[in-house]
């Protein structure tokens, strides 16, 4: 056990390197020439130019205001001051209702971190448990004399501990539940908000049965009856529909290659217009370093038009080739009201056809994922549970079989004519020493990228319900390898052969033993990953480097820049687990080790600092999904509530304070109903859309905007990227021509890459409608 | 163990007992004077009239045709001759597919008995296990060399009996895909068939909001607007309400005693209609035996009339008292698609206001229960659930402390005055041999009930998920203490207690052990419970003798002999359990004791002729909930299959067959992927309405019958009982007094007393409309 030296050791170590961090921040933020990388989030919405155009050669590249250096952790109180109101509107509800998973983690230990220490560590610092054990020889550390170990067995003590749990319970369950009522509204109010979105009209309708004599799209046009239809269901509805096309890998393929031509051209012509002496000349064979010399403006404009009229031809192959058309299409209605409808209700008898739901939002839609049929679907998810279970308790062994091919002798055997190189004693060392290592950073550095793969397998048809499977099963890989992993040594498959066959009541009380003694690993574990880590977060290490070298090579024009940054997103698939790990760790040791509480303390506070700035000044939105994954955030925090009850359930038996059972069997009961009464009461706001809402809103827009060309505004807003590439290449050609006229403006326009969709939509949602949609929809 | 023999006297002793039920029942029934007892079906469709009123007076009581006793099995094929259409046409849909559950167990187990005789039976009785564990001193009978206790320890015959359960799994697996396609079509069909029923178009809306200003009426008015509204969305669509009160029960009992004086004045009035010389007279004091003497019909007229004011001032003050409306009302609308549409979506932004779901058939409506708030519903579903826990697991507790109570000891101490009673040798030997019997047994009969009263609390709104929900908690209560009790020996709590400290692996090891030891005592338990138990069903015995008893003693008028009659009905919440029951051992059995399938075959094929016959021509059709039912049925069979391979797994790695493990796991994943297969497939057929058929069906109603009132139609559906009783009364007073006029003309009249609404209401839903409602349509 870990002496409080050495706790305080790590902690200086920790506390230092974060701080190193934040200095290095501090300063390269107020670099100009780093401002891409540390504020790519404005640049990405247009509200910031490079301010490389601007002022002295020097102050381009380095800020030599000392002054700002001053203030070298203005950025936390910048960060904090942004209202939420605001946040949501810069960065999405998404985002704002992620922060608020730190608050809670705030609301909730700060409360429990003075109880416990207020009841507890005074109730275990005066028992004297462990003087009584060290007479048998069992050594301890001061940390454990504030924990539960220093309760000596059969004490009347213990019911303090069970008092502080149920305490811990109600706090909990009472701040989850406002926060439940409070996100429930905030995405209720989201989604009822002024703003027109294309996907509170649109219903995907999947599984369209295939009909030998009509298309899929005549088929969609006769099930949902139009405008024309005298039927009198939805006769206050029309509706028009949009056809999912696959195959257009060789299209994607295409437009891609148009595009770095159109790089090539934009960057000849920009050398050019510098210097109007001589024409630029390029090789046209291998790399530009052999073949004809020809004149490279000349030769890519040619280029472009011939890859355009390719283009063209393709997507006329891929849209009229009925092979290419897949059998599902997003149908927009002309009222919320049909569609909250029409998403909500089965259409046909058979309810593997016809499946309708809201259709996700342009941006957050998985393509690929669209042409699934029903039957593989159920096999598909049998296929990643089973691939799933075994990637959790058995991934040790291809580890542990490359690890064994990564040493001296392996490689030896492998590739004898190794040997020589091999023998040689530093590259010796270096195997023995890091080839093992690696291979388990690696695979856990690609973790959340294979648990990706599994979800996109399964068949999720949005971005955001991917990332939110993904999450989940992180969170369990890191709940067995980590938590369990770390509580009792040992790979996962042999816990789970322990566990096998361990009695039901055995399993809480081995867990429930070692919990107190792992104190301070975990406390250590908190300030390497959850301090020094996020302090790291801040300072963007990886994308700083790849951006000053695609600087330094690549970028040719000022478009290319904009495509080096690269803002990143919020990670909701990694970033979740952890937080989650956090709360796990709090509610399991707060009973047990009040020490470890403030730690969490810190990291939530940190955390919630670090990410508010990051998502206000770095971090591209990819989707908004309105919060949609807040039921399982609540339900993975009552399940670490649970976890904390039974581990101390196991650990209190142990201690031959076993009539306290019952009182924590009834907590688990209550924590349970809690669960349950929470799922019924507010889940329904994350997964049904209420129809007198769309109702009010129908209504209200009716009133305000009678003469509103609905059609005109959700033409193209589910366009398969590949056709909207094409279109926005189409545009782009024109602006980059009008711009490569106008020379050398810096460029305000907006981003498409990483938000392909958004920023046309939020354009057109915006109150305004473009001027020309209006014009056509008042003739 | 008990050898082929001691099986082979059960077999002779219970099938002889079965064969006398049967004889018994055919010469009963065959006697007029049981003719209510043995057909009440036909009497209370009004098909059926009594035979007392021809021939001459011997025959109205005995059938003197001895023609007729000569084919007493005749009632057999006439049970299977009725074709299923007509059968559900003649008593529902539920009690047509309750039918096929037996018809399924036929299916499943019939090729199965061949299957394990053909390949098991060999496979087991040519090995010699036994042979060497009697050279170990272990006795056996000749039955287990039939089973795999047969099998020598580690022997490879094993894997033979692993195919075999991936057959069995493979073909119930196949036949349940299809029955629950076949099934869920059945439904489909029930529901679109061109009867109109009330529940089509009427939705239950609970948890309405209190509002100062407005009453509950006024609230749904205003809250589904109605036709006059400009509205958008309802805009086909209009509605008109129905109040439930609550508090009606002083109104009932007034009821109730105005039905009793109509009795008595009806009794006199026959009476003196028989013989005019004497008008009878009575006295009004106590039983009639005291007080002064009156006119009897003069008095009871005046009672009669007095009462009925009384019930009409009691109406008013109970539709008028604020106090008494309870927040819940059935709201019809127009047309099926509107209605669909309501009871599927979501109203309000909170979850737990205005919830809508599809109302239950109207004498499916279980009024109590429609006033309970949200809140307390998760409240009340902890408490039931934590309930059952402890009466599955510890109802021997109170049990074993009345049987203590009911020795003699505990009878002595409570009453010392007793003993010179107690101690007479008679006495004595009654108390000591029965009381304890009789306290398990008296549990055991009210259990149905118990849990009954439990689901009742829960608060759900319609009888047939109340039965719905009793038939789980039942077949739970089955499985632990039948099954699971039967096998290993012991209280239920004791069971728990040893599960708990036992490991996972080690469960079905110790399980599976015993099954193949237990196999005489199931075969036991199949013949008494499952042959001679269902023979003693279609005895009606209880029935017929109170029958006789209230024919005998207390009727007076031919109403009074009709409500006599106890057609009793199917009983789900008891009968579906029993049979899950069979398909647990069946499955269980069939590989370890091929012996016990022939068994569980024979116990199929009675009760499918029986309750066939019972159908068709006893029971009365409670409520009709369209096969909602089936997906528990399914679901249950598969926990049964999961249950069976997961006790095999346990015997087999006892067996030193661990190898096979694998193979069993992969069996059970498979199963839960078919089970979640068919849950997505098929389940939305038994919740949901699809929109396509609504509206099919509103478009075709609109062509046949342009000028239906709808309104009319529904006026009066959903009305509380005690109102509908009120009215009845008052048409029957008319009816009744026109009767006494017509003097003795046999009454055809439909009974209203078990089905107080569907005769009115299945005479509206037939395709011609009443004439007065048509009038009021056509102006």
């Amino acid at each position: 056990m870990a002496t409080l030296g050495d706790i305080g050791l790590a902690a200086a170590i920790n506390i230092l390197s974060a701080l190193i961090f934040f200095l290095a921040f501090a300063i390269l933020r107020l670099q100009p020439f780093n401002d891409r990388v540390y504020f790519p989030k404005w640049y990405l919405k247009g509200l910031r130019s490079s301010p490389t155009q601007t002022g002295a050669f020097v102050s381009k590249f380095v800020n030599l205001n000392f002054k700002a250096y001053l203030g070298f952790v203005n950025w936390m109180p910048a960060a904090l001051r942004m209202p939420e109101p605001e946040l949501i509107d810069h960065a999405g509800l998404d985002s704002a209702v992620y922060l608020r998973i730190y608050l809670i983690g705030l609301k909730i230990f700060v409360p429990i971190a003075f109880l416990s220490w207020a009841v507890l560590v005074p109730v275990n610092w005066t028992d004297d448990g462990l003087e009584q054990e060290k007479n048998r020889n069992v050594t301890s550390s001061d940390i454990d004399k504030l924990s539960i170990s220093n309760i000596a067995y059969g004490s009347q003590r213990f019911w303090s501990h069970i008092a502080v749990t149920y305490a811990i319970t109600f706090w909990t369950c009472y701040i989850l539940l406002k926060e439940y009522g409070k996100v429930a509204s905030m995405r209720l109010q989201f989604l009822a908000s002024d703003k027109r979105r294309p996907d509170q009209f649109t219903v995907l309708a999947r599984n369209i049965p295939p009909d030998p004599d009509e298309s899929v799209s005549e088929l969609v046009e006769h099930f949902f009856p139009g405008e024309s239809s005298r039927s009198l269901s939805y006769s206050s509805v029309f509706m028009f529909f949009l056809e999912v096309v696959c195959n257009a890998n060789k299209l994607a393929i295409l437009v891609k290659k148009k595009t770095r031509m159109q790089n090539w051209l934009d960057y000849y012509q920009i050398k050019y217009s510098r210097n109007q002496t001589n024409r630029p000349y390029m090789k046209t064979g291998f790399l530009g370093l052999r073949g004809n010399k020809v004149d490279a403006i000349d030769h890519y404009t040619s280029e472009i038009e011939k890859l355009s009229e390719e283009i063209a031809a393709e997507r006329k192959t891929v849209v009229n080739d009925p092979k290419s058309i897949i059998p599902s299409a997003f149908v927009s209605f002309k009222t919320r009201w049909a569609t909250a409808v029409c998403a909500q209700t089965q259409q046909t008898r058979n309810p593997t056809l016809w499946l309708t739901e809201w259709a996700p939002e342009p941006r957050d839609v998985y393509w690929p994922n669209l042409a699934t049929p029903y039957v593989q679907l159920t096999i598909r998810r049998l296929i990643v549970a089973v691939a799933f279970f075994f990637l959790t308790f058995f991934f040790m062994i291809p580890i542990a079989f490359v690890q064994s091919l990564a040493s001296i002798e392996g490689i030896e055997k492998a590739a004898p004519w190794l040997k020589p190189v091999i023998e040689v004693s530093f590259i010796k060392a270096f195997i023995q020493g890091f080839l093992p290592g690696i291979a388990l950073k690696l695979f856990l550095i690609f973790l959340p990228a294979i648990l990706m793969i599994m979800s996109k397998f399964e068949g999720f048809t949005s971005l955001s319900s991917l990332e939110r499977r993904s999450a989940s099963r992180y969170y369990l890989f890191n709940f067995v390898n980590v938590f369990l992993g770390s509580i009792i040594t040992g790979a996962a498959f042999e816990q789970l052969d322990s566990f096998i066959h361990q009695s039901a009541s055995d399993i809480p009380k081995t867990l429930g033993v070692a919990i107190p003694l792992k104190a301070t690993f975990f406390i250590t574990y908190i300030m390497v990953d959850g301090w020094a880590g996020i302090a790291a977060e801040i300072l963007m290490l990886k994308p700083l480097i790849i951006y000053h070298l695609k600087n330094f090579f690549l970028v040719k024009t000022e478009k290319d820049r904009e495509e080096a940054m690269d803002p990143g997103s919020l990670g909701f698939n990694t970033g979740e687990p952890q937080i989650q790990f956090y709360f796990l760790l709090g509610l399991v040791y707060a009973p047990v080790t009040p020490a470890l509480i403030p730690f969490i303390i810190i990291f939530f506070g940190l955390a919630y600092v670090v990410f508010r700035h990051q998502i206000i000044n770095v971090y591209n939105q990819e989707y908004e999904s309105g919060a949609a994954f807040w039921p399982d955030v609540h339900g993975r925090v009552v399940v670490a509530l649970i976890i904390a009850q039974v581990l101390l359930l196991g650990l209190l038996s142990t201690k031959r304070a076993a009539e306290s059972s019952p009182f924590l069997i009834a907590l688990v009961v209550l924590t349970i109903a809690f669960h349950r009464y929470c799922k019924g009461r507010f889940e329904p706001a994350f997964v049904r859309y209420p129809l007198q809402e769309a109702m009010m809103k129908d209504t209200l827009e009716r009133a305000t905007e009678p003469n509103l060309n609905l059609k005109g505004y959700l033409q193209s807003a589910y366009n398969h990227p590949v056709f909207k590439d094409c279109d926005d290449d189409e545009d782009e050609e024109f602006t980059e021509k009008w711009e490569s006229e106008s020379v050398l403006v810096p460029t305000k326009r907006q981003s498409r890459r990483n938000t392909p969709l958004p920023s046309r939509i939020s354009g057109a949602s915006s109150p305004s409608i473009p001027e020309d949609v209006k014009d056509h929809s008042e003739p």
